[in-house]
């Protein structure tokens, strides 16, 4: 349940449009589910505003079914990150109309059925090709909250004039996300041009001495451009979810 | 000029209250003014909605006074972080109305003369009191926006109830800034509370392997908390201008 | 032979209860006994109240199968973590009692039959469904001394309620182990609730800037709260040992 | 207050020993403070068996003198650590039975009058002359609540006898702290001789590839000895602090 | 003496302008000069082309000035870099022409007289203004092997704007130094704009996770461009050297 | 395009030789071409003097099929590194003429018939045998831009009399690629050498705490002879870059 | 060739024991023999005591065969470390005496006949069983310069009587190699007993903050025992090597 | 008292030379001296070969003094390192014979009068001028021992053939210790050239990506060259030490 959905019940009851009864039933999922392996968050809509996201990575196979059949109970949106093939065949069982995104490695279920036109979009860039799988994540995660998302991919900054071509979509954007790896100079790039909110997301692509996206990360914790914010290596979700939650306020 | 004013020119143009001349006239500041040891981006405040912001770490205080008397010369608002006392008497000299905000080490001037209460409150929070100077830079630069502001300083989860009795303020906030050094832990709590951007400030607060502050950025990195990013080590100012951004869209 | 029985053995003695050729008998173990490849502390037990505990990681199946024998052949109870199946099956030859825990990846045999209910409780608690395998280490080797043990899942700070409507199993324990990866915030918080001593141990859990638990780790040793002491990444043995050395104190 | 002081107030008011009047004023003390620059938590006592340690560093000298002034209003134990002499003049203006501690860098007051005979012995090991300063913080934690301490310094691995012809004294401790710099190795000797819990804690102390503790820090994280816990380098007062709830169980 | 003085003299030999006495006296030149703390090689600028340069760090003023003497002696060209007054004022007594370049911190002597038209041009730039005393280190290094220099300073990525409106500059020149700090951005964004070859100095500029300078210097070495090869933080004398041995090709 | 092509066509059309819609149609190719995936930079022959190079590295074979297909279109000359055998593949069914270099993982079609005489050599000497997979990526790199290359390998510092021999080879070179693993001596030994510029190449090669190429490449960078610059660890390809733009002043 | 026999040949020759002709065949092995991917240095023994030796990893088996037969062929001891399976294969076809240490990965030939008993004995340490390999590795180096070779393994500092009680092997031997990972103090102790050359050698064994073997090399590089030197993570050779120089001296 | 001297006293006394009485007396220094900062190791030089070193760093002057003066009273050879002018001015109080070496900041007392004729040199080269005082270091440690010293300065690879034009010198030494900083390459060419031991000193001379002498000792410990062997950064006594104990062998 959403806090705009409490909001809603709440006046309904005073209103008396529903019965104590109902509102009680209403109200009455427990705070938190308590598994052998897990205690599953229920009150995470409420109070952020999406169910909890299952990070598969070090978890089972089984574990992430069980936990991924809990939330799809209440027919919440289902997203689950990180994902291998035998993640998704084990929620598939519990959750039929979850789907997987190969490249992006996400399962998701109960997804919004079309963007939410009142939002502004939130524009997904990458610097390279090998940068996507990361940005299509992010773009995903993003789309589960119901934002409009628009893709500019393999714009880095080696060929400046392929971005600076397409400035019209950087100033339509309500919220930028930039993923790059290497050098991770994009978002410099990106933020001194536009007045809303960036959000840089380095990846591990590159070899030598981008040891695996820290030279991105550090590059970006240092831009030179102002209004950027950063999240961890290959965290499309996150930078997603922020995103989101930015967006919100439109 | 801000977009804003800009668009409001075009159109008293358009409706004829103001003559080609003097559009002319106040589209004439050139995009950048080149000195010796600078080259000042005028267009700043148009394509980013704040003016170019002066980082006095590594410059001269003439250069420090030099540069300010040019953007003051458009009594534009004016920002100078990370000033010594030093860069602080220079630029006075150029521009008399500036002060010096000693702990935050910070200069203003023509800020606004008082918060825009349509914009939301950013509010923001710190672990510890040692913590204080670097959310003071994020406080100030937010004011300089015109945002409303609200501290809530020294609530470390090491006495977790100190902040959750404050939760209703946690609750109202639009955008927060959590300011935190050693193991940074505070962002994740207040993330995993609210529905709102939380930006972490990582301070380099702390001794041993605090690592003059890198414990506490990587901490914030790998938040467990959803909706979290992230600006440099005692980056009080990227995360107040960050979080001006985020809360312009309400 | 622990410090107890020896001191036991030295009053019977004393008493005339048993004859001086069977305290030297009883005495005669040697204080290591050399192999090829290992020297083993038959001392151990007497000298830190636990038999020596073999590390599997970096021997071979046969080494460990060996050294398993001898010290199995004192009847001691018998400890071997990071064990791979290979390990267990070699040691299963020697020693047929030997049983395999899975997912702690450890091998034990003649433990004791049940806890000691003199000793407190050792609470183990994680953050994250992933952090399970290395608390387990932790848990069976407090059980393998004789503890009571209880056991917290997955209740990390994003969604503190889950932990602190736990507080009672917090308030109860005579030590806390307190296991986490990513941001490592969880024994900070707990810290702060408790007077009894807290082992924080960081896991690889995480990824990007986690740093295989560097992060962890690094958060842990810079904790704001008082009384927690570290072990090494991925160390539940480690953990579960100091933990019943400060739990012998009750 | 304690536990054990609000346990003895709850029965001596079951059994009409004193009036609910005076009962509730006694638990009036509110849980937190709250100043311009801090929070002062004021039921830290209660949850953590000792009132709020003020870490100097960080803070100016008149804020410190203002949190001690509060906390010393209650006659509580105060100890401040990393206290510059600045810190102690702020200090003793307001609690003018202030001591400084020059060597550890601490300021006490109210510390108990003497050693509480039914605790264990906490022992303090130094590797060199050098780390004494850590190792007189940890000491004074320790005495503050009212531990019997004995020290025990210079006796380096480099002269393995220094250590050994002491044995008595190791045996005869509850809770041993050892105290090193450079390559750290002292503990694990230390840990392996024992059957008490070992607090590790590397010191700053050495040059070049010491890396300012961290090689220290490393080590003894990495012992082959069991039942060492690390706290963070020159952090003498937590392993103290550690030291004291470990010793509490005798 | 160089290359092109040896062949020239040679050649005179060989047409009998020269007496056998001559070339053996103008090649009597030792290939080394021992001094107590010092074995100046004065066949450098033989094999590379400049006689030896004087890092003054590390050496004391007198050392420094013996040096200088040595070199000056033979009228060669006197570089000497990363020298304080006391080096300067050491050196002034032996060589009365050395020059003292306050910001670059370099002294010269013996510089040739105006450029070498027949050399491309080698263009120095700056993304800020506190990288100028780096840039100015590179810029005097060139200019000591007679290269024409141009100065662009300040026009760092957050304001793309200011670089892209100089592209000429950026065409006409023979090599690039790119100098940056913070997230070192600029050298990708000039390298993908041109074909000659562009060198990358990181400077110690910026805070944070800048790491003196260890972010911009890893950025440099991941650049997407092609064609940027990088120096030593701070490392302006390296820059200029380099570019010099490449612009001799023209 | 390259440059001179341009130079050249404009000219023709100055002199009537070619007509209005000749040159339009030559001059039509787009700035880029946008494929879902990638965003191909075809002006960069133009700004760089060479196509854009595809770095095999993080895209699907299908991904390089494609994009190869669209630069081979215009008969420029293709160069794909860190190519595994899939990416081969995928490119021979698009590019027929397309070669496979297993040593150096690189693919070639369309290079230049043989080496252009107008250009000086461009030497590559490797410290080891296992550094010469890298040395040949460099080589390569430099052949399709028609330098004369020449080889030098296995003359590490560890036997100087092999490097010394050699010495006619560095003085005739007009550019020197050093390629080393381990300590990265060699390009300090060959920068003493020679007055042309040097690029070293760290490699990936040695164990322990070579760290996968960080000593050789914190070794070159602090070189203590001049005129080195430094690319990334094994960065061949870059350095053949680089070097063919230094050498195309000659 | 070695010095000794050099000598000796040219006495031989200065008596008259041996024609001129001789002497010129004798002397006739060329420095260096260059190979495509190799330059085999043929007068290393003559200047280091001992013929080149191969390091395996990072060569293909071929190339690794090709080197031993040319190193073979002369009947020089061969020594080939890092090898794998493969590269034995290799080598024994060139080579037939090849044989094949699995446990040490190493490859000999042309080994002495037997140990030299004017020279001192080696002894080679380890701290626990895992680290046998690296010693072995060690031991078989200083076994090919004909030297008597002991072994004590296991008996790491957490046990420290079972190094103690064999003081007497400590004290008898000429150089001690002590071969350690985890945290590395088993030399600092050994360091402080004896006084002959101890040579440390870190490896890779541990887990967690051991990283590969840092932990121990730094501790050891830090040790407060005067005496040690240290090679690098896991260079059994390099310490056996070393040893063996250290040994000649007797 | 050394082994030496302790044989022969046992000598002495079998042949009646002298009374039971005068070997008690002689034998009856302690093990170890307390004091209350310090546990003096009054056995080191029988163990050692030479007593206890002062490192003074970290000690306070007094200590310093007092601990110099239990040594001097049995007229030992004194030496104390990293000696400020402060700590010599307490030693000379209580030991009037010291004298001060202050570019090598070492104190010394009680040296042999002359070196002893029947031990090889030792051969102390440094790559330059910067870093002589750790140099001196290691000579002054070495002559302690009686050992004849040699000194070469200034002779790093940028110019090889000052180095190779002193192999003479290389060649007569017994050990040679090779003082570097920078990129630390000096130890690898020296290495290669001679047979006898080598002991590589990295120095914090350097600036940038040189990290305090983290990069020459990172060089140093992956030389490609065999026989080498490393102390920590500036650890010129280590050295001294460690070759004197190689010496001896001779």
């Amino acid at each position: 349940m959403t806090k705009d959905e409490l909001k809603h019940l709440l006046q309904q009851y005073k209103r008396g449009k529903i019965s104590e009864q109902e509102i009680v039933h209403a109200l009455s999922v427990p705070a938190y589910e308590k598994l052998d392996f897990a205690t599953i968050d229920h009150h995470r809509q409420l109070r952020q505003g999406f169910p909890e996201v299952i990070l598969c990575q070090g978890k089972t196979p089984q574990q992430t079914g069980e936990i991924a059949a809990r939330i799809a109970k209440h027919k919440l949106p289902l997203l689950a990150t990180r994902a291998a093939k035998e993640h998704f065949q084990s929620v598939k069982k519990k959750v039929p109309k979850a789907r997987y995104h190969e490249l992006a490695r996400t399962i998701t279920a109960f997804e919004p059925a079309k963007p939410n036109k009142k939002l502004g979009t939130i524009l997904v860039i990458t610097a390279g090709t090998a940068d996507i799988p990361v940005a299509e994540e992010a773009a995903i995660t993003a789309s589960m909250f119901g934002n409009p998302v628009e893709r500019l991919f393999d714009v880095g900054v080696a060929g400046i004039h392929r971005l600076l071509s397409q400035s019209r979509k950087l100033i339509e954007a309500s919220v930028i996300i930039v993923v790059a790896g290497m050098e991770g100079a994009l978002p410099s790039v990106v933020g001194g041009l536009v007045d809303v909110p960036v959000i840089a997301v380095p990846t591990s692509i590159g070899y030598g001495a981008s040891f695996g996206g820290i030279t991105a990360l550090l590059a970006m914790l240092n831009s030179c451009a102002s209004g950027i914010t950063v999240v961890n290596i290959d965290n499309g979700f996150g930078a997603g979810f922020a995103a989101s939650l930015m967006n919100k306020n439109t």
